[in-house]
């Protein structure tokens, strides 16, 4: 079991490429990066609880289904006062952007206060941890929430998985430095970019190239804050409808990078939470480390066919696009 | 030019008579007890103008063009800091009653301050001001700010329409009866039930039939706090998809009540807004009581007829039906 | 194989109860009132042939198409120059009725010529011919077309059924009252009501109650024209949502009328075709006055419960609403 | 726990009153009587678990999600060879009928064979077990099973909830009556129509009046059978838009009448669950006869307001529908 | 008029490029290879008949009204026992395959028994009749059936084109190969690519590129089974959303390759029915080999822009295209 | 305020690339050259005004209504007898082109009378004038009223803006070239390609290259007709999907190019206009030409990833596209 701690959001997106300004319908589906990833999970057979805060009325009610549907375990969620997070999508099409509008203040997550998550209880039976930066973001008490759990996670020999996922719209660059610096102690696998491992973590690579620089980025991170594994996505957009996506992992001894998948998108939302649950899954399988991060890479590219926050798709056919020669055949 | 002052809502329902469980999009649209009527007064040909304070995102802009798209002036209207207002509907059915959710705290309408409106300004050339209780219930300083806004009516004879509207919901019993008594004394007409002038004016009406008991709190009403006249819908919901509407007037001199309307129901919402709205038509028009009240009690019927919040009907649709001996037929 | 001869129109209408000022897509469904009677004979399992004239573009294609899926034969539809007649429908609901605007003019069957239509060889096998007054009111070459179609039944033998369905929008009460009476010497069986035998057959019926008028009427047609049968539907309008329809058939001998029904209204355009459709149903099958009424009273009630412009339904459902207890049992 | 068994199929119905023959897309909804009756106590509140065999596809894993989107308990469903059955829905409207299609032959759950399920294992800690008459009607071998299942539940005290629900198209008279006579000593309560009753159970009601002749009718099941409680639904079908449904229950005492609902009707498939899992909520609720009887006769009126296959409501939804003077009025 | 005999399928597919476990509801097309062939026809302008055997109830019904709005002649289709067969279509995207879902044993045209298709009566007329090796590998009757309409064609002399597609799923290779066999030497213009060629024929071609071994292996299979004519589409997948499609044709005498087409990917199913059809009407113009094969790969490539199973296309938008330099211009 | 004059089309296209023959609904957006250079401009911030004449009827109201929504002024707008023309589009996908559909004859734009327009009052105020060479193509009285619009502007000093855009469909070749010649003297920019330049005008470019060429018809038109400076957009159309656009302009010294945006395309209608709206909206912010440009190319580029006839987009939308590196970036 899998528990992935963080807020679930309603998102509303007008139906196919409409901007909002056009729209008089809104297409929803619930998720948040750590739901992403449970669900991910679920779909390649791996149990996942999702642990969060919903509020006590019908859209809260509606968003338990939605978790509940794709197989995660939701017996762990609270509920209580506060609204549902939600967030505005336009996708973008051709050359236009997509563009995210965040209404997530004041949610029933955001509420979330110390002592209401029994981490001992909620994390028995675990095999692993997965929060992003996302989350201690979102309220004063939050980064102790999570420091919490993961002292249960250091207990219990649970490895912890963070994305840190930096949003400078939620927090200064200072006080997310100051947290993520003092949660990375109890993180296993800690998937960064470049730019934020300096922000956040003071951590700047040095060589000639990139893939030279992030692993000099990972071996220090290794040795100041004890991470035993970084990891990375990696995007080229060369237009909302056609992006380049491959993963990189430094797993404490060598760098290793996957193949590159030229994606044409469907639903770009999600792809580093279905990378974020194939490094998961590969991990608790057993699999070695470029067996991981292939699926892994799959995962995030395959995200960009499925619509919604999360991807849909079974383990072997993640599988099948990470040994694939490039052919997309039709099966009967 | 009638003002309306009061906050827009983004309207969000499931498709159909489905339930919010079990919705996986929702209809969008805006909407407002006083916007709601200024569309209304558009349609009957009158122009209006909307004063609100909207979010200065896309969000905003999508409900400035739908306010627009209906002929309402929206050059009065302020963007600033603050959400948009959010409202789920899930309309009722058969037996299964109608169901709101209200998300609307923390708005950029409930964010009004004082001295943000410029009353003098905006109220130039009107021909009435309109507001609902709903408006003074958002905020600490809206109260002071509608009172502003009667003051410059008071000093310029524009008359104002205001229906109570009392929500226990955004405010308590006896904040709402101060307000309302303290702003009533700039108002000309004023809709109320029986119910909310005994709870928040303490008037009580007598006698031994409704008509008796309403005739007889209006008369207290005027004599109280100098209201020239009251008005009301009456509604009996025998189902979700029919109810029997009507309205009663009372002038200064005599008690009118409207034909009844037995009214299958498309969407229930705003039914109130097009009463006022008629009541402001009938009087701006000089139309005697009568007519108004007739013209008033059908807009609030042929609301439940159209989609959305406000009432999509031109002046000789309503008069038509209100002089209409009960079929309806097809127009050619 | 019954002949339909007259205009198909593109109808367009808002999706669900929404007004045309809504609207952001039209439902398109393609009618006539001689189409709606030839494809409601279809279902009913009686051949039949459109005869009409349509644009030679895509959109004339589609209409083709649309005809051909209900099983009508279209080898007999001419095409060429002029446009595809369009309307537009606004469904009424509640106490809103519904409208219709027609943009019809310059129609590529309004260009129908003299000589056109081969009627020796259209007409070869037929069993009936249906018009309406909606045809010979399109042009001034269509009133003698349609009387070259008469005179090729006549000397055949085939009987003419023709609903008047006088529209004033079209043509003036002289001249439509002048062409429908140089008409009338060849038609079997006239569906014409009150009001339009008195405005173009100068026909008035005597005597207290309606069916007594009616029975009146009709022996003055039967007398002055030659018309062998007279009918007609009635309807009672409680609101958009609900009327009461029923028909009247004098068939020279005795005056029927069939049962009421109190039909819920899902659209209720072409409830007079379905009937016209019934007619010529049991009078092709043999059936007696009563039985042919009652069915075609029954097809008219059942349309009402059908989207689009003709009844889309199997003999067996007709006639089983016709001797239905009126429960309504689902069929499983 | 109430433990359902039984087949589960998609249901495939045209949107809004359309016709199959004018349909270019199907609604999906997955149901079945015994999953609707648990997904329906799923929202009262109660656990449910759902026994039933799938398709090892895609659809199978289609209607698994749509299962436990609403909280049921899905770790006892088999998965396996053989189709999924498909169900095509044609609502009613105005006077037509309801028309379902079946397409059920050779599915996964008619498949099922003797000692697939473990109904020691799967009836562990269960507080109720509910199937319907259509269960033992799949296949031969399915008699047999469900007769493992209540000689467990007999064993245990588990107490059986059947809904007699005969389908003279799935097995004959002879056959089911043979069925449902070895059944029924296994059975507390016995939901059967007088028709049925006398049809399968040879059991003849006397007296003048229908809920005279029910009480006899019940008072012999129960002699003959052992059965402790016999319960029904009325319906009387005004239109396919308006039913008037109630309920009766024969408690071992006394014969209850529910009152009458007079039910617009938004999807009429499934009352009859609702008003078995309102039965066995009751029941399990410990509630007395009469409390029973109201509040499943209020799930079954208010499933008429819900699309799909089962009852989407709360207990309180519930409850104050069947505590209700009529009026329906919005929740805010 | 070309004769096409083969099993219709309903297919449902998710809306857009939703997966089939994110549906609520599927989008009905009806097809089959040989009914997608002879509407290519209808819309080329040849005349063309179905031949096959459907489920006497509404979705057989609604079946062939499809077929029917297309223009094929549905006169010599059978109605009777028997289910619809289903087929769902998860629609690819990106990177992720197209996935098929067969449900389509026990269908009525699976029961078609010897005897049951008076083939004199119905290729009277006939200038070509296509089947695909789907046909006879749905019941061990319709090899038999085959090869009485075989032996017909070859006494009237009526060419007969086939395209062999073998399913896997549906028969083994033994008894396809067996059958095939058998029906060969009726078949002027066989449609087989290299593996089947191998699989069932036992030809294998020689030489060192594709082409050569293509020509050796159509030169045996002309030998060997006196076909007259061999062709094949190739395809290469680049993604689930561009392939690039062309064509061969061995015309006897030499082998001729049609020009590349690199298509975006609306709908790929019945590109290779579209590529039959166009080898058909080019054969039954009299065009010359060249003009033929360019035909038929521009009406593959085009099926691509095309939802559903089958081709819409006029004659000239294909030839259009087979002659057009590569731009696409708006059409006015 | 820009006025733009011309006349707008309610334009219905099947839902996503449905083709006509298979549409069952329309899309419904109104458009026209003009109207959408005007709409395009109040995106960009540019008050505009749109003049032009509706029909009296909803469809006129509802394009009203669309109009105003996007925030053009419509107080000039005339409204009267004749109807709304309409035109059919069916949206190209992959290979296959985009189709129209014209149906404008008889509109209320082109019942237009000299006079109607009171060009003294319109003109009040104006910043520029917009027009294309499809309003005087309409009837034979709107050169005359264009003619009457421009003396204004020229008495004025308003600059015009003209985009000749010749469509052979609607007048001919000699028609047009003297009425275009006798309004060019009034025009500031010309936006015209080579071979209308040559056909209408008489004007050839010389030269090796196309720049060379356009710049020599540039000179030219400037010297013969007193335009200032000529414009043009260029297109290179790899498939229905995928185009590559860019501009050019001549500002009476320097040829100027843009860079070129290869883009997919969503809906490419109304590129043109926007690079129209582009051109304007620079010069009247007093952008040199190179910005100029640069900004309309844009502007034509980011048209295609929007639906209907008008850009939406603000003013840093279009610029961040055209100060763009090519990757495209979600927006947070």
């Amino acid at each position: 079991m899998t528990v992935c701690f963080g807020e679930i959001l309603l998102r509303l997106s007008p139906p196919g490429s409409y901007r909002i300004l056009q729209a008089d319908s809104f297409e929803a589906v619930y998720g948040g990066a750590e739901t992403n990833a449970a669900l991910a999970l679920c779909g390649f057979g791996d149990p996942a609880s999702v642990v969060t805060r919903l509020p006590d009325n019908e859209i809260g009610r509606a968003c338990l289904g939605a978790v509940r549907r794709w197989g995660a375990d939701t017996s762990r969620i609270l509920t209580g006062d506060g609204r549902m997070g939600i967030y505005f999508l336009e996708k973008g099409a051709s050359l236009r952007p997509s563009k995210v509008i965040y209404d997530r203040r004041d949610s029933a997550f955001a509420r979330s206060e110390p002592g209401m998550y029994d981490w001992e209880s909620i994390l028995r039976g675990a095999d692993a941890f997965f929060f992003t930066g996302i989350t201690p973001a979102l309220s004063d008490a939050l980064p102790g929430i999570v420091g919490d759990a993961l002292a249960v996670c250091r207990s219990r020999g649970i490895p912890v998985f963070c994305d840190v996922n930096y949003r400078p719209t939620l927090w200064s660059t200072e006080r997310a430095g100051e947290v993520m610096r003092s949660l990375a102690r109890g993180i296993d696998t800690l998937i960064v970019n470049e730019e934020h491992a300096a922000l956040l973590f003071g951590v700047t690579g040095e060589g000639g190239d990139q893939e030279a620089r992030l692993e000099s980025a990972a071996r220090r991170l290794a040795e100041e804050y004890g991470v035993r594994r970084v990891a990375l996505t990696l995007r080229l957009s060369e237009s909302s409808e056609i992006n380049t996506v491959s993963g990189v992992l430094w797993d404490g001894e060598r760098m290793l990078r996957s193949r590159d998948y030229r994606v044409p998108i469907v639903d770009r939302v999600g792809g580093g939470d279905a990378f974020s649950a194939g490094l998961i899954h590969g991990t608790l399988r057993g699999w070695d480390s470029a067996r991981t991060l292939e699926f892994a890479s799959a995962a995030n590219a395959l995200k960009h066919s499925v619509h919604g926050d999360f991807l849909v798709a079974a383990e072997d056919e993640v599988s099948r696009l990470a040994s694939s020669d490039g052919t997309v055949r039709m099966i009967r």
